[in-house]
């Protein structure tokens, strides 16, 4: 019989959830509709009934404990509090206290990018490290940071936004009501920003100049860099630069062994990781010089997000069967 | 038989000394020349003498452990390391061993604004609180950041540098070698700077435009601001909103409970914390809007220094009685 832990993504659109083993093994996984816009009740019994299905084809299993990454997940609280692409779930829902209620184990919670962070410490380049940041760059900017092995939750659970600290006094607006927010630059949405603001000053001078703001992707713009397209570089040396100068505030803040960068930005490669490198460096403050790394996550397929939540769940497992 | 712990403040000029008991009571304290440019040894010879002397004076007791807050002090290796201000003592020297080895005691080290925030979390205004920030405002910004109950030291122990992080993009020039950093604009130092330039701009219309730029304090600064002086008023506002919006950044990362103003420009008083509250909470995140404090610490007089690192040795006592 081998123990497991469950592990739950659930994304505005999909929810992934699969058996993930001590070694970070996925013995099996799905993914079901979130089925945002309907009552959280649908959402739990459909997560009940896939799981009953998945455990029959994962084998042998003895599920130790579950651990669920969502948007704006509250550890302390077990609940998801007033997540804005979760709509139909109303002000607040309990999924900790009602999955555990259900599966009789350990449920814990947190938001995705923590889950990143636990699943890189837990499976992936952040194995033995007990201070890093793990900054994911997709839609948003979101970032888990681990400080002495332990997540930075803060007083409210809520700590770790690094992607709404102001870089731009006055700067871009935000979704979150404010400007200048560093995921406003730094996401797969701010290159893109940044892209069209160097096609409005070079006067359309790129391959990119076919394309409209809704169609454009962070991938094209790789893929135009790849290309040869001197513009979508440099909408990478801008995002890597502004991304840089902030890793160094983090790193005169934190101290941290290491800072992973994860999610489909960070897929970029040199193109994004060299000049967030250079700027980290140059921006560093001298005591910290070279001290930090600077690395891409090598958690990598459909399951990452899954890793991340079992991560969580493993940790859970790990304080109660010490506590 | 009172237990106490020894508490000693390093500064570039004095040294301060004192046993202090679990209650934060001071039962005998003095200070001695640091002596910055002569070797080590003569310093560490000094302290074994004083507080010889001085455990007479504070009569029946038994020290249990020593705490010292110093410039460049590494919690993590014991040592002092590359500290502009003690010259005299070299690349670093192994006080903590070498202390613990006369004193036969734990004795730990940490800077004096980590010894700062162990103060308020023992004996002042965060008892009680496992999450909360102290900025202390002296001739620099020195930060000591305690989260889930323990002090925030990073990868290699130099962690908490808020005073280093860049708030105006090719802004003041700082003693680090960089441009910009937060200490340059709030500090002593950086209202003094403020009000140079708001001098320049309004083209002396103020009481201080009689004082040179070395004869200018920030006490001098509140002494205008209370007798009405409109520019001083300002530099206090300018400086303000720049913490101010600086501390809105740390709560998106830190979540923390409060945020304890510590020093000198903390003691003017409603002068720095109005313009400071206000803009934190104009630019805070909306998730954590009301939810921070701002505080000024309630320690005061000449012992508090003292207070810090006995805090310090009072923890370290307290953690190898529960190891």
């Amino acid at each position: 019989m081998t123990t497991v832990t469950l592990g739950i993504d659930v994304g505005g659109t999909n929810t992934k959830i699969g058996f993930v083993d001590r070694h970070g093994r996925c013995l099996a996984s799905t993914h079901i509709s979130t089925g945002a816009d309907e009552p959280f009740s649908n959402f739990l019994e459909n997560v009940f009934k896939t799981v009953k299905a998945l455990s029959k084809e994962a084998g042998d299993i003895e599920m130790v404990a579950v651990g669920i990454g969502a948007p704006n997940a509250n550890y302390y609280t077990g609940k998801i509090e007033e997540a804005v692409n979760l709509k139909g779930w109303g002000k607040e829902v309990a999924i900790a206290d009602l999955m555990e209620e259900h599966f009789k184990v350990p449920v814990a919670i947190t938001n995705d990018a923590n889950a990143a962070a636990l699943g890189e410490m837990k499976f992936g380049v952040a194995q033995g490290m007990k201070n890093f940041i793990v900054a994911t760059l997709g839609t948003g900017l979101g970032s888990g940071i681990i400080v002495n092995g332990d997540l930075l939750y803060g007083h409210d659970g809520f700590a770790g936004e690094l992607g709404h600290i102001t870089v731009v006094e006055e700067g871009r607006t935000c979704g979150c009501g404010r400007r200048g927010c560093l995921e406003t630059y730094v996401s797969a949405t701010g290159i893109k920003r940044t892209m069209f603001e160097l096609l409005a000053d070079s006067n359309g001078s790129s391959s990119l100049a076919n394309k409209t703001f809704e169609q454009l992707t962070a991938k094209d713009i790789f893929d135009a860099a790849e290309a040869g397209d001197a513009l979508a570089k440099e909408a990478f040396e801008v995002t890597g630069e502004i991304l840089g100068k902030s890793l160094a505030d983090a790193i005169a803040i934190f101290s941290p062994e290491a800072i992973v960068l994860f999610g489909g930005l960070a897929s970029a490669g040199d193109y994004i990781t060299q000049p967030t490198r250079r700027a980290m460096e140059e921006n560093c403050l001298h005591i910290f010089k070279g001290k930090t790394r600077l690395v891409v996550s090598n958690l990598e397929g459909d399951n990452t997000a899954i890793l991340g939540s079992s991560a969580l769940a493993w940790q859970e497992y790990e304080k109660k069967k010490n506590a």
